[in-house]
């Protein structure tokens, strides 16, 4: 079902600070930073083998990222793994009985599908998952 | 400098749970449990394209992961990165400020050599790096 994780998300208080720390950090070259109006975040992204390290800083006061940062400190955020057919593993998830943010996906970035799981259900875990758009 | 994440770690209560809630989230099997008593963790892995999923479990009270589990209870705990050259990417990342718990590798599992960077210098993530061991 689940095949690969897409990308592990960082929330943060100051994305290009944080962007030039990963830089030295990985040894490599940040993506640049996307705004994201609609989720109130600005974004950065490392291309890893496989993989993406996500940074996230919330736009204004009132957004989730900036609520999980007072509550929470800066760090992980969450966790998203790639799946092949997301409306199916959302029926799957829930007959199984994960507590399900979103129970239909809704649009993601760069054309994908997303949802995310109820931490609750996933010992903590924030779970995102994506569906890639069809390459037909 | 940084290829892959190698895996991510989730600190957990009871791995024995949590590798079925998982297997039944992911839809694959874990690995089976692992005791790692040197570290006072027993741990559980998911294989996934290019990273593992790692669950963790303290053993006993007097650990790490219990510690953090009761001061910020389950959930993602660090996210570990492979290297090629640990020994030298310490000395550049110590030259850059980085504050490091492991100023030298220390032996990981199946021959891996591992050291941790603190969290408090890398936007509150703790950060595992990783070198294989020589396929020479």
């Amino acid at each position: 079902m689940v095949r690969r994780i897409e990308h592990i998300a960082v929330a943060v208080k100051d994305v290009e600070a944080s962007t030039k720390l990963f830089e030295t950090l990985l040894g490599i070259n940040g993506s640049g930073i996307e705004m994201v109006p609609e989720e109130r975040v600005k974004v950065a992204f490392f291309e890893l083998e496989g993989s993406r390290l996500e940074l996230v800083q919330g736009i204004g006061s009132d957004n989730p990222m900036s609520k999980f940062i007072e509550r929470r400190g800066e760090g992980l955020h969450h966790l998203c793994f790639e799946v092949e057919d997301l409306a199916e593993t959302l029926r799957l998830l829930h007959a199984a009985g994960f507590p399900l943010i979103d129970s239909v996906p809704k649009p993601g970035s760069r054309g994908t599908r997303v949802a995310f799981l109820h931490p609750k259900g996933c010992n903590g875990v924030l779970i995102e998952l994506v569906e890639q758009p069809s390459r037909a």
